[in-house]
C-alpha cells in the first residue's frame, strides 16, 4: 500500500522535508508516495493545496501524513480543514521554547520567519568559488587558505564532497587526485607535504570505483576492475603510512561523509 | 546575553540542526551560541557531551537549549542527566505517528535510522557532473538532457544554484551567461532558442552585483558599477520580451532561489 505524505511551508519546505523524511524513514514497511510544496503563502494556495490532499486521500483510501511549518494562522486553518493527518511542526516546539525562553517568538507574533544563513551569503559563494577554483588539484598555491584537502584517487567522491562542505557549511575544501605518478612514487606529492595537518583520505570499494569510473569511460583501462583495484590499494597503503585520516566513501552518502570529515577534523562549521 | 544550544544526534545531526536553526531564528532577541555534535553513537561520548553541556550552563549561568535525533535509549538517558533543556524530536513525532501508521517505527526497536537519499547516491553524482560539464555555457549539446537551464549575467548566482539542485534535488541544471554580445543582439542565443521551455531568468541588483564582481577582478571595467547596470537592464529588457521566468537572486539564499525555481517552472525533484 502506498500513502501519500506532504511536505508543506510557507517558506523554502526544507525545514518540513527533512523532519519529514528523517521520521518516514523509520517506517520501513510503509511505501510513501511524497510531495513537497513550498511557498504555500496565500489563502488560494491553501485551497487548492487542501484539494491535492484530499483526492490523494480518496485515491489511497487512507488519509495522508502532513507534515508542515507553516506561520500564518489563517493559512494554517485552512490545511487543517483538509483529510489529512497534520503535524504542525512549529505549534509543537515553539510553547514549550517560549517558555523556556521566557520570550515570545516570531511565530506567535505572526511574524514570517527568514533563513539566518542568508547573512552568510558571500561567505558561501566564495567557499563554492574556493571549491571549484582548487578541484582536481587544479592549483594548489592556495592550499594555505584552505580549510582542508581532500585526498584519494579519481571518482572516488572529492568533488561532491567539496562541494558539499561548501554550500552546507562554508568550508573551504580543496581536492587532490592521487595518481599513478604519486602512487609509484610510494610518497605524498610535494605541493601537500606542507599542509599534512589539512589531509583527509577518501577511498572507496574497487567494484563501485568501477562501476562509476565506467559511466564515463566505458571499457578503458581506467576502468578496469583491475586497473581501480591497484589504485585503491596503492592509496590505501599511502594513507596507512603516511597516517592520514580517511574515509570510505562506499556505503556513506556526500552528507554522512561531509560530516564525519568535519567531526573527525574538528573542523567548525563557518555557519552558526 | 548568549545562550547555548546544541544540535546533538547519533548521525549526520543535520535534522537536528536544520530543525533547531528553524525554531532558534523565531527567537530574534536572543543570541545562540550553537554547536552541532554529530555522530555521539557510544557511552563514552554521551557522557563527554554532558559534561560539555554542563560547562556551557555554568559559562552561560542558564541552561542550554537541546535538540537531539538520538535513536538509541541508553544514549539518550545520558543525555538527559546533563544540565540542559531537553527537545527529543523523534521521541516527540513518533508516537503519534505510529499510533497513526498502525506500524512500529525502527526507533522504537532500537534500530538506527539510514538516510533514505544513499540510494540516490549514482543519480546525485550524475547531477553534479552535469552541473560542473555544462557550467557556463562550457557545452550547450547536452541540453536536451537538462532539466533546466539558467541563464544571466556573470556572476549572479548561476553556478552555486545548479550545484545546489544537483546534490538536493538530483536536479540536472545548465547554465549558459549571458554576455555582451548577446545583449547587443538583442535576442537569445541560438544554443538557447531550441530549450526555451526549459530556461530560467537570473536576476539581481547591480550594486550587490558590483561588490561579487569586485571581489573577483578589482577595479576592473568588468566590475564597475556602470557595466553591471547596463548589463543587468539588457538581460532583465530580455527576459521581458523573451518571456522568461526569472528571480531576482539579491534577497534569496541559494535555497530560496533554487525552491522556488523549482516550484515555478514545476519540475519535481528526483530524490523522494
Amino acid at each position: 500500500m502506498k500513502r501519500s505524505a506532504f511536505f508543506i511551508s510557507d517558506g523554502t519546505g526544507i525545514t518540513a522535508e527533512t523532519l519529514g523524511q528523517s521520521l518516514l524513514a523509520q517506517f520501513e514497511n510503509i511505501t510513501f508516495n511524497k510531495f513537497t510544496r513550498p511557498y504555500i503563502d496565500s489563502i488560494d494556495k491553501a485551497r487548492a493545496m487542501v484539494a491535492h490532499i484530499n483526492s490523494a486521500a480518496e485515491r489511497d483510501g487512507v488519509r495522508p501524513i502532513i507534515f508542515d511549518t507553516i506561520v500564518n494562522r489563517d493559512i494554517r486553518d485552512i490545511l487543517a480543514t483538509s483529510n489529512g493527518f497534520m503535524i504542525d511542526i512549529f505549534s509543537t516546539f515553539l510553547a514549550p521554547l517560549e517558555q523556556e525562553l521566557g520570550d515570545h517568538s516570531s511565530y506567535s507574533v505572526g511574524k514570517s520567519h527568514s533563513i539566518a544563513r542568508n547573512a552568510a551569503y558571500m561567505e558561501r559563494i566564495e567557499a563554492v568559488n574556493f571549491a571549484l577554483d582548487n578541484d582536481d588539484g587544479a592549483r594548489t598555491h592556495y592550499y594555505d587558505k584552505a580549510d582542508l584537502i581532500l585526498v584519494g584517487v579519481s571518482r572516488c567522491g572529492k568533488t561532491p564532497t567539496c562541494l558539499y562542505m561548501a554550500m552546507q557549511f562554508g568550508i573551504r575544501a580543496a581536492n587532490y587526485p592521487l595518481t599513478e605518478d604519486d602512487m609509484e612514487r610510494l610518497q605524498l606529492p610535494g605541493a601537500l607535504q606542507a599542509h599534512r595537518q589539512k589531509l583527509f583520505g577518501l577511498t572507496i570499494d574497487a567494484d563501485r570505483l568501477t562501476a562509476i569510473r565506467h559511466e564515463r569511460k566505458p571499457n578503458s583501462r581506467y576502468s578496469s576492475f583491475a586497473q581501480c583495484e591497484f589504485e585503491v590499494r596503492e592509496v590505501e597503503n599511502l594513507f596507512r603510512r603516511e597516517n592520514i585520516p580517511n574515509i570510505n566513501s562506499t556505503h556513506f552518502s556526500v552528507e554522512e561523509i561531509s560530516t564525519r570529515i568535519l567531526a573527525q577534523m574538528g573542523v567548525e562549521r563557518r555557519f552558526k
